[in-house]
């Protein structure tokens, strides 16, 4: 079966598959040595979203277009199917995979390899809360984002419809967001802004109905950062009228409505869902050694390898992101894991166990609180308030490796920063 | 009925409705006099769509954001229901409309006015060939554009799976454009440069299979040009690659192929219908005086008024873009048009019949023939070659009013220009 689709002396090179296409599998092939690798990327996305782009992408003149990265790079013979593996024999080192392609149907495919590295990472959890796979959005891609952005524009053109009552105007311009974590908090920030600042001058009429809130089980928000910046994140929010139900308990979701075990039944016009992360069937299936509590992930040693359940080494085959832990060594499902990880691995893959133990260093956690207010923390310095703003753009700019995307960034940011955001709609 | 979003005074001023968001209604409510005029747009699209710069954002790094205005502006009170208009009753004004947006029902709304402009613009005109409507896709607005993208991307990628024979990926990497005129040959210059000059790289095995060709009824492309211009125009695509099929007659389109009167089945991976127009259902049911041949248009005198079918003036009622014509001066159906009738009816409204009549300037005509090449015609001068294609360039700058896009736009294209189109994909 022919998997190469570049170079001439392609069997003098290693044949590395990177199983999905998130931060950890784009950095690893964005990293890697190609005048040694021959590189099959299998995912159902040949884009990488940068998420922390993503809130902003939903409400600037660029669209979406600045928070992906193709995976396939002019300067880069990469090769992507986009495919979903369904499951990896490690003896015979052969992928099994089907086909997902819109409009197509599916198709079996096999691939061989020499090494494998897994960063399959993992998808939403509703917590098994009936309902939330139907009626809520999801903002871990573009195309997600997308969605949210259309079913925005539909709600606002309901509202503002002569025929549509004040009491369903409050109804459909409830956005719930479910998550107080830093997406779900980033996320609030950026649409209480745009709605506010922007969209309000369009539909002066409306915004008395405007209600963006977050909605979470635990009792605080930004729960990861430390006590006194997650308060001062708490505060700023109620202060500025983005509602915060800490504490509350949803047990069914419904098209336009939810019912919580504290509130009964709330209606709205958006449900966000913003949570933690849950296993995708591969990981469930994938024969090898798991981590027993919590969300169950491939269990690593420092080189980064798979073993199987009886603690065997599996030959060649390695795993990091967000489905991938070490075992001596267990970190948070983050992008700056992912990236680390994958920028060892690039290093260290042709070590093949013998390099220098991978070390985690810690860098920052930003979350954005709209309006030029912001927390940012790292393991020396905690800031709040424009500082943390800055720091937010500037780390923003940094998930971007293309430097002429930079450049109509700041462009953009520094126009807007002076005029406002004329152009912005939803 | 509350047809009023802005302003207090509103009872003073003049209710004008505008029927459509196209060229004529969007320039006609971005040019009117807000002192005197309460607007109200009926619409089933809030977003109008600089259609020249549609061809260029399928491929370029911002999307369709730049080829997007929405009709609600900050510095501008109008007010807009997306709906569809079904009738309007010229004696009691009155306009009766269903609400058309995506995922809610649709809901009967009335909307009376003082004044009222038509300019429900045209459809495509699929000549009664059986599967068109269902089997090609239109390249009218951004959501068009977007769908075609979403389709030349899952393309790329069916092509590129190691089961897709080479018969199969020559069938697919067929792109067919069915019409000669601006859009089809713009559209097919700027997807051959961006499949040879960008895709090809990240797909190098499968630039052998693309096939980018125009098909049309007639014997020359670009027929609304001068003879020598058209004739270049041809030889510069067939010199090229760009596969030229004139005197076709198309007689059905399936899913994949099509059959042809001259050439028997054809098959394609993606079919482009860029044709002329045909007339919306509310055009036909207005009862008052129309053309009677080719496209049937409302007939307006050089006010740009209505009639009754017996000759008498329709009392505050006008019609402007390609749904209408003067029966003294009949003018294509292009944007240009539009736009002159629009200004022209700006200014003059408020004389409800007594002005200046309505005199047309013959501005530019303008093709983009790819890799800088192109043709461009006004009343005195034409151009080919490098000169045209940067007279090309500027036009499509001065469509859009955004000074800021204006500047976005020209970073852009100067990046693009040094430094190649590294961003680019479908």
């Amino acid at each position: 079966m022919n998997t190469a689709a570049f170079g001439t002396d392609s069997d003098s090179l290693i044949h590395l598959v990177i199983v999905g296409s998130g931060w950890a599998g784009y950095t690893l092939s964005a990293e890697l040595d190609y005048s040694k690798y021959k590189v099959t990327v299998i995912s159902p996305d040949p884009i990488t979203t940068y998420t922390p782009l993503l809130a902003s992408a939903l409400c600037g003149l660029f669209g979406f277009k600045v928070a992906e990265e193709p995976v396939r790079r002019r300067s880069r013979p990469v090769s992507l199917y986009q495919a979903v593996v369904d499951s990896v024999d490690f003896g015979s080192k052969t992928v099994h995979c089907t086909s997902k392609i819109n409009s197509f149907e599916p198709e079996r495919i096999e691939v061989s390899y020499d090494q494998i590295v897994l960063c399959q990472g993992c998808k939403g959890n509703d917590f098994g809360i009936p309902g939330v796979g139907e009626h809520s959005f999801a903002v871990r891609n573009t195309k997600d984002a997308s969605a949210l952005r259309n079913k925005i524009s539909d709600i606002l053109e309901k509202a503002n419809l002569p025929t549509t009552t004040p009491e369903r105007r409050r109804e459909l311009l409830h956005f719930a967001i479910v998550g107080g974590g830093p997406t779900g908090v980033e996320l609030a920030a950026e649409l209480f802004d745009t709605m506010h600042q922007d969209i309000a001058k369009m539909f002066p009429h409306l915004e008395e109905y405007f209600n963006i809130a977050i909605y979470d089980v635990a009792s605080n928000i930004l729960s990861n950062f430390e006590e006194d910046l997650s308060t001062y994140a708490l505060e700023s929010f109620r202060r500025r009228g983005v509602k915060v139900h800490t504490s509350t308990h949803i047990t069914e979701v419904r098209d336009g409505s939810m019912t919580t075990k504290e509130k009964g039944e709330i209606k709205f016009g958006i449900l966000i869902w913003a949570t933690g992360n849950a296993n995708v069937p591969l990981t469930e299936k994938l024969n090898c050694r798991k981590s027993k509590e919590g969300l169950v992930r491939l269990l690593t040693d420092d080189q980064l390898r798979l073993h199987y359940t009886n603690g065997r080494i599996i030959r060649d085959a390695f795993a990091i992101g967000d489905a991938a832990d070490i075992e001596s060594l267990s970190l948070p499902t983050t992008a700056e894991v992912a990236v680390q990880k994958a920028k060892w691995l690039a290093k260290n893959l042709s070590a093949n166990g013998e390099g220098t133990p991978f070390k985690f260093h810690e860098k920052r956690m930003v979350a954005y609180l709209g309006a030029s207010a912001g927390v940012w923390q790292n393991d020396k310095v905690k800031l709040r308030g424009r500082l943390a703003w800055l720091s937010w753009r500037s780390t923003s700019l940094s998930w971007t490796h293309d430097w002429r995307k930079k450049i109509l960034i700041l462009v953009n940011w520094t126009l807007n920063y002076f005029y406002g955001k004329e152009i912005a709609r939803i």
